[in-house]
């Protein structure tokens, strides 16, 4: 990526390329913002810089898991929460599964093969697709669990905000839309700050509140701790079916602390030399993080008696005997209060970073859904404008689509992770489950044709580990999906399944428009005889005349002014003007009984080329170029319908002749303010390469 | 109106017009259509037919008005109804008045010069736009009142109504709007139909009532007769003030019965000669039928006992000193019921032609409305586009805009007349009194220079009767205003404040616009020097064959292909398929480091002409024609990006060449049928002349 320095185009054909703009400070300011993202593209990431990138996403679970897991387990009573740590552990367990066969896919997809490539290539574009329809839901739902864990902590300091939950994460992501419809965004340094301080605020509570009980020796006691718990009926008999299924929806739930894990197998080209063994070693890194911090929140909330309750199952916390009412505070929340009675600010800190954390992780969404879109709509599963489209335009549909789908979300489940979680973790096991089978595909692909008895060993042991990691994540798939399918994963599928069809329908249209508009060799040579040039005239002012000058300019076999009688008045004041002006082409004048302009038009086009089907009418329509939306509403409205009619006439091309007014300045600045835009999320920063199947990452 | 017989464009220069449609069968269609239409302009009105087809709106408000003159009076409790007479002879007055008047402006303006051109020529363009305010807000108003008006009167049929009456007026609104949409519209003969019908039943009604009591001596007694009622403690002193305001109050609501008068004026061109008397005579007739229509009512209710309480105002029927609830028919349904107590089929035909003419008179204001709106825009107060636009969109925007505001109303006064007419009259006596003084000064500047004195002496009593008009229908505006002000006309006096606001900008933005568009004569003849021909290519398919046909056949200076490599992959097959097929003109690939299109393109474009400011460039654009509107999502965003984009370069024209796929069919399908509906309602029918000021109606 070293051309465009100066300039953001180098014509390859040796052309001279000079910025000629109506707007030379704009365009500067353009040129030196490319010229910064450029330098940016050219620095790769260093792992201590890398870690904090990849990692907002997958660490941000850690904030709403372990709730998730106690809250499940809160359904059989507080006999429930003997089985925190084997539920932990088997999230923990498993997450080392999925770090183990992602650093496969690291070695073997140096590119940064996301999952709908790794999938694509070796399982065929429909289950391809499948991860796509899944990745396409996910990132809704990210936003949504995200901003509704977030809005959860921050209770602990807020707690005005009971009550309003739902309507406080509408609110939150509505700002989040803004902000990245505005095209405020961060560049991926910027994420080593937050990231690293919810690292230090974990790790640091952790560690400060371990102290406290076993070096200190005070006795840690949380909020909670003196409650009792009155489970579910079902549940609290604790014995065979009731105890399977409790332990699989707290595993379930608590496997949400696994997404975002495959973001860095993504990101590989963004990495120093040696980048496969960098990313690998990062993600080994981010696993061992998570899994410490997981644990580090269980141990703690296992320690100091911290309880969450599922009030949504019925249950209740009880002490001496009564009901206790009101106490939602999360377990961060609660640990952070516990650890840190005696130094608010600690507490202050862990909320804040938790907070700005899964603010973090929702925007990542904001900015990785478009890039989704933009590879699908290169595959032809999305509009194609998407794929290569430099505006705001694609992207703020994709923002807009987003947030209102995230909105939806959070009102409909009043910003209840509980509820949320249901939905997620089935599309991330899917598209885990898919890659993994997709990885095995690879290396026995790649098996057969190796002949290297040191490669063929490091292969078979790869899809070894792949194997397992595809056993282990189908597994836990079929469990999510048993544990949460009425509670909501049927929702989940059904949105895939929709998503799916969509896309199957676009590309199929893509596909027979291609047959339809597919080269016959015989048809390519049929030349036109003559060029018939028409100019549609209204009145007689500037923009007519440079429609003339240009049409004239353009010499074609014949030429001609059309103007129609819709109004009579109108007609003989543009003849008058014409006679005294003589712009040198005669002005014909169509008959319009009903005062219709559209028609009697079309007719007259129409005739011109009856007898000789070989001729083309060239139809010139000057338009005024204007600054505001309301003006298009005043202007070239019937120059519009034309040209809406005229397509279906064969052999006819309209010319539009634009005369910028004044105002159009304001439009130009607008535009060339969203190209900036447009510029920006596609450098190669965070959001980018996060889901990374950009094929021009490593350019 | 004798061209365009067999085909409604006939060219004046003399060529010949032969019709080359892609649809052969669907343009007979649309002629065989026209040319009905054609005959039907031919055909002028006998007195006979003129009357139903301009009467619907101003018989129709009999239906209401006695109603709101009792209602209002029931305030002072029964005492109240003993000034039911002395108000509905001030209304009657009024209305003599008016006709007397408007008989004038039919004679004066055989054109059929509407209130707004009247008040235009006469007082000037700014008091023609008030009238044009006024008219604007009332026919939404007509709408909402004739509906609402409507389902008052079914409720003596259908009971099940009460409680729903706002929601079943706006599923009404939303079925006539369908109507509208869909271009399912009446000749004006059909009109004859219901508003003879309605006539009959009135007067019939009226006759059978008078002979069975004064005749047959049967004792009819309406449901209500027996009841007393209990008034509002201010009105029922009937001192003074009270009194005063009480019979202001239903004196104004009384008015409604003027509605719709001045509708013969607007349509003299229609009547067979001679014109302005036959008009003139038919005015007399409208007056006199409403008249004696609304005599008649007042009149049987006061016989057989019927009344009205103003439940909103706080008063209440009661009935040997208990208060009745519940009794919300009509005075139309009650008398009905009193007078055919003994033969339903009459009971069920006068409540049936009573709903039937209330919908017809909303109808009408949706066929005047975009009539209206295409005067206006002549003048330049709306968008221009809906002067001569023959298709639906204008027209729909207009129905649509339409309805959803006379939605809004019966919703939010639930379809209570009594609510809406405190919002109507004001509009229509605004437009009364300026047309009045209009009149005024137009007498006053034809005496100026008339020199005949028979004609000075006619039209000396000419103005003489427009003075007494404007004083009386000015009295009264003040009146109503006064009366009705903080009852909501406050509400139609910023309507039409906002309307006169927004038409008074789009007039200024026009005339700013041909100020900078205006031709200066040293600018006029600078021809481009030479023109760049670029086609922008995409893929190498038959759209884009078609475009680099197009283009070389229009000879242009310079001619080139041009791609953009946004994608590696693509432009490298796109090469490939270059070089196989060798379609004679170079392919120059762009490169593009961000993967845009636009800008690359758009920098090339500008650099082509850098050295040159006299050449222009012609751009190609391959454009796919489709039929559905979720395909134009699929196609050519970035062509339109790009053309969007290159309106801002100075001396660049874009050339759309079009490629119809199988699917554009649909599209030219529905657009034929649209042009059909857009020229049925510029026939000249009912809702056309209704309006009538437009200019061409008498050709």
């Amino acid at each position: 990526m070293t051309t465009g320095q100066g300039d953001p185009v180098e014509p390859m054909a040796g052309l001279e390329c000079t910025a000629v703009s109506v707007a030379e400070t704009l365009k500067r300011l353009l040129v030196g913002r490319k010229l910064a993202s450029t330098q940016l593209g050219e620095t790769l990431l260093p792992k201590r810089i890398a870690l904090p990138v990849f990692a907002s996403d997958a660490l941000s679970s850690v904030a709403y898991a372990p709730d998730e897991i106690l809250l499940t387990l809160s359904l059989a009573g507080l006999a429930g929460y003997a089985f925190d740590w084997p539920v932990a552990i088997a999230v923990a367990v498993v997450m080392l599964v999925v770090v183990l066969s992602y650093r496969q896919t690291v070695h073997a997809y140096p590119s940064g093969g996301g999952d709908y490539e790794v999938v694509g290539v070796n399982l065929g574009p429909k289950w391809g697709l499948v991860v796509a329809s899944a990745l396409f839901v996910d990132y809704i739902l990210t936003v949504a669990v995200s901003v509704s864990s977030g809005v959860q902590n921050a209770k602990a300091v807020f707690p005005q905000i009971v009550g309003f939950e739902g309507i406080t994460a509408a609110v939150l992501i509505v700002v989040l839309m803004g902000m990245n419809l505005r095209g405020v965004r961060e560049s991926g340094r910027f994420f080593a700050i937050p990231t690293y301080g919810f690292m230090i605020a974990v790790i640091g509570m952790t560690a400060w509140g371990l102290t406290r009980i076993f070096v200190l020796g005070e006795p840690l006691s949380a909020p909670t701790a003196e409650y009792d718990i009155v489970g579910n009926d079902f549940y609290s008999s604790l014995s065979g079916f009731a105890l399977v299924a409790l332990l699989a929806r707290s595993f379930s739930s608590g496997c949400a602390a696994l997404t975002g894990v495959e973001a860095i197998s993504n990101g590989v080209p963004a990495f120093k030399e040696p980048k496969s063994r960098n990313a690998a070693t990062t993600l080994g890194l981010l696993g061992t993080i998570a899994i410490g911090m997981l644990g580090g929140i269980i141990t703690l909330a296992s320690l100091t008696g911290a309880k969450l309750v599922d009030e949504t199952g019925g249950v209740v916390f009880t002490h001496e005997g009564e009901p206790v009412e009101g106490h939602t505070d999360t377990i961060m929340g609660q640990l952070a209060g516990t650890v840190f009675d005696n130094f608010y600010p600690g507490f202050l800190f862990v909320i804040a970073m938790t907070m700005i954390i899964l603010f973090l992780a929702a925007n990542t969404a904001f900015n990785g859904f478009p890039v989704l879109g933009s590879i699908l709509a290169r595959d032809g599963y999305m509009p194609r404008a998407l794929h290569t489209r430099g505006d705001r335009l694609a992207y703020s549909n994709g923002i807009i689509l987003l947030s209102v789908a995230a909105c939806a979300l959070v009102l409909v489940f009043n910003a209840s992770v509980t509820a949320l979680i249901q939905l997620y973790v089935v599309g991330v096991f899917v598209s885990f489950t898919l890659s993994q089978i997709g990885m095995l595909r690879h290396w026995t692909r790649h098996l057969a044709v190796e002949t290297d008895p040191a490669a063929r060993a490091h292969m078979v042991r790869s899809r070894a580990i792949n194997a397992i990691g595809a056993t282990c994540t189908g597994v836990v798939l079929v469990i999510v999906l048993a544990a949460k399918f009425l509670y909501g994963a049927y929702l989940t599928i059904v949105a895939m399944a929709i998503v799916f069809a969509i896309m199957s329908a676009i590309r199929r249209h893509y596909t027979k428009v291609a047959d339809e508009t597919a080269l016959v060799a015989s048809e390519t040579r049929t030349l036109p005889s003559r060029v018939h040039a028409v100019i549609l005239v209204f009145e007689l002012n500037k923009p007519t005349i440079r429609a003339l000058n240009f049409a004239k300019a353009s010499r074609a076999n014949s030429i001609e002014a059309v103007a129609v009688a819709s109004d009579e008045e109108v007609v003989e004041k543009l003849r008058n003007d014409w006679e005294e002006l003589n712009p040198g082409i005669t002005l014909k004048v169509l008959a319009s009984p009903y005062r219709e302009v559209v028609n009697p038009f079309l007719t007259y086009v129409k005739s011109l080329r009856s007898g000789n089907p070989r001729d083309v009418i060239m139809v010139y329509l000057p338009e005024l170029v204007v600054g505001h939306w309301w003006e298009r509403l005043l202007h070239n409205q019937t120059g519009l319908l034309i040209k809406s009619r005229l397509a279906f006439v064969p052999g006819v091309m309209v010319t539009a002749v634009p005369y910028q007014l004044a105002s159009s300045a304001y439009a130009l600045e607008r535009a060339v303010r969203s190209d900036e835009t447009g510029a920006a999320w596609r450098r190669p920063g965070r959001g980018q390469v996060h889901t990374g199947a950009r094929p021009d990452a490593d350019e």
